[in-house]
């Protein structure tokens, strides 16, 4: 019998990383529905847009993997050109750092003696890891971990862009913090600031996008240079996503970006705008949900099988990839039931169909793999390693 | 390399369906969170509950486990005297019966050949599974695949309460689609009717509820006579759930009743108000997920580490179990930020504490394992090997 923590280390050791090849190729059609598929060619090509915007500009991308979960992509970001991957939690660092990828950021504050030793276990044998800091007495109880262990564990501090969800408040306290840092914590690495304005990514319309984005930020710079004239070294300055990736360069405090959704974008994302466009375009959805048809109890209706299960339910409602004049309405758990407003391709019994989904991170969270799709096929399957890991 | 379908195989053979025991007791406060918790004295409590009332009223329980998608919990359920259980998909099925139960039905339509193949498969080692069908053309479908596997297979008609969701309509085309099956399906077995009214279970007020359920079930049981006037005998008329559980008696039509939820209960449950009570509490909460406060960015806030991946979002907001005074605002996937109005206890950064559930099965769908708890501590795990099988 094995203690909890025995147990967890299993777990994390025999998570499957690697896509597990299929010796036939199957059909798209053939997939057992709800499933969640990866538009190949449109993926491919949004990971290449980001670089080939953010490499000239001088900005790292360091893609935020609490999107996915899944070491098979994280890796085709690093070999993309990726400067590192975030987590927001220490279980999808043990899966990314088993996966074979070093440079990794904890972006969400950790404060408990179980977890800050999942920490210190991760840093013993990779010196890259960081985490972040928000609070002094936290960093005192990183600080004895690391000495005990004797190492050192590179931090940033998280500073609030005012959303009052995590970080410490910019400018003084955050000075405070960092010269306690400094001088206090003498196993601690003060590597530079995070500050995350995750209230601001999904603000409808460029213009207001940039001009909300831009005066938050300045109170990153305002501590940033606080700290620099204190004689504090602020190597990173990491935050940012999806939503501003286009603003950063112009706002110049990033040093590395915390995009996530980029990769699959989702309707969410794409109503937001984009510069001189409606739709946030750039990139463009690669993730979609395949449902079939199950019932159809009455003339204008049809369900299928995906509902509360297969979608994450904290936005708007799922919409087909190809068919327009409907309408999805959630029917529960396991249905969505179709409106047959004016359909622009008739929908039968037993068809299979593609549903963007409405925000892909915690969509994701429900699948245990994706199926990668090229030219109507599938021939590997990628584990979404780090699914449900929320601890 | 495996095809996909021994892919999926592999995965159903090789899925824990047992309890985990651990070498070590582990108090609660020291479970990493965020963590799916069971008080077992309620939840026991809740299963004693439903049969003292069902079981002198001559009503089978059979448990629905889309709820908990666990077979540990299954198990529980049977020998507290449950007929056998639902699933709402193939694949809950798979995991139900690789782990030992043979009493199940599948409560929704299955309608796509691949799926077929795997009911089949199911069924050539268990006679006892059931499945439901609303369409002739899908009866047909199935009666082929049974008549080429050489066997027979339970099926149920499928009646739309008017949901417009599943099912046939009742009445005329139900009683056309029973003598389909009775006549032209050499390998179906009409078992009997399913008329599962969902929109009913959640409506505020016993009285209410009672007489909106009552009108609803009328339809059916119109449809079970004609039915039997046509000498097509209906064995079987399961629906319901836990919050028409007291009524069914009344309505007299049910021979197996389809909860799930009074296992566990969540939020949504208890403000449908009870038999002369504002809230539903013959079931008690039994089902929390134990949060940890990680940042204290304002004076009256602090954050949790648990948002939308942690808790389903189709519902209201969480609660806390012990404290009052306090709203939970939804932080983004990772986080909840809890304003701080008038807080009955003292709430500091690294504490843990219990959450009531929104809704419990989308909730528990994130979750690989339960913590049971008993005494504050907690023993084993008990695998949920159905979270994610949507299929």
């Amino acid at each position: 019998m094995p203690t909890l923590h025995q147990f967890i280390d299993e777990s994390i050791t025999g998570a499957v990383t690697e896509p597990v090849k299929l010796s036939e190729p199957v059909p798209v059609e053939q997939l057992p529905t709800p499933a969640l598929i990866i538009d190949l060619n449109l993926f491919d090509q949004n990971l290449t847009k980001m670089h080939h915007f953010l490499d000239p500009r001088g900005i790292g991308l360091r893609c935020h993997t609490k999107m996915h979960k899944c070491p098979v992509i994280a890796h085709k970001q690093m070999a993309a050109g990726a400067v590192g991957v975030c987590t927001a939690t220490v279980s999808e660092a043990e899966i990314m750092q088993v996966s074979g990828i070093a440079d990794i950021l904890i972006t969400s504050a950790v404060v408990t003696p179980e977890k800050i030793d999942r920490v210190l276990k991760l840093a013993r044998t990779n010196p890259k890891l960081q985490i972040v800091v928000d609070n002094i007495e936290v960093a005192n109880r990183f600080n004895e971990a690391a000495s005990e262990s004797n190492l050192e564990l590179g931090v940033l501090i998280d500073l609030d862009p005012g959303m009052g969800r995590t970080g410490i408040e910019a400018g003084g306290p955050a000075l405070v913090l960092a010269r306690h840092l400094a001088n206090e914590c003498n196993n601690l690495r003060f590597d530079g600031l995070q500050m995350y304005a995750g209230d601001c990514m999904h603000l409808e319309g460029f213009e207001n996008r940039r001009e909300k984005y831009t005066g938050v930020m300045e109170k990153g710079a305002e501590t940033k240079s606080l700290l620099e004239e204190a004689g504090i070294e602020v190597a990173f300055f990491t935050g940012g996503g999806t939503g501003t990736f286009n603003i950063e360069p112009d706002v110049g405090l990033m040093t590395d970006l915390q995009a996530g959704s980029y990769a699959f974008m989702d309707i969410e994302y794409r109503e937001i705008g984009g510069e001189g466009s409606d739709r946030f375009d750039t990139f463009e959805p690669s993730l979609f949900v395949l449902v079939t048809t199950i019932s159809k109890p009455q003339q204008r209706l049809i369900t299928v099988d995906a509902g509360f299960k297969s979608f994450a339910s904290d936005k708007m409602v799922p919409e087909f990839r190809d068919v327009e004049g409907v309408i999805y309405h959630w029917g529960g758990d396991e249905h969505g039931i179709i409106q047959l407003t004016n359909p622009s391709k008739e929908i039968s019994l037993g068809d299979k169909l593609a549903m963007l989904v409405p925000h892909c991170d915690p969509t994701v969270n429900l699948y245990d793999y994706y199926y990668p799709v090229r030219d109507g096929k599938v021939e590997e399957l990628w584990p979404i390693a780090a699914r449900g890991r929320s601890q």
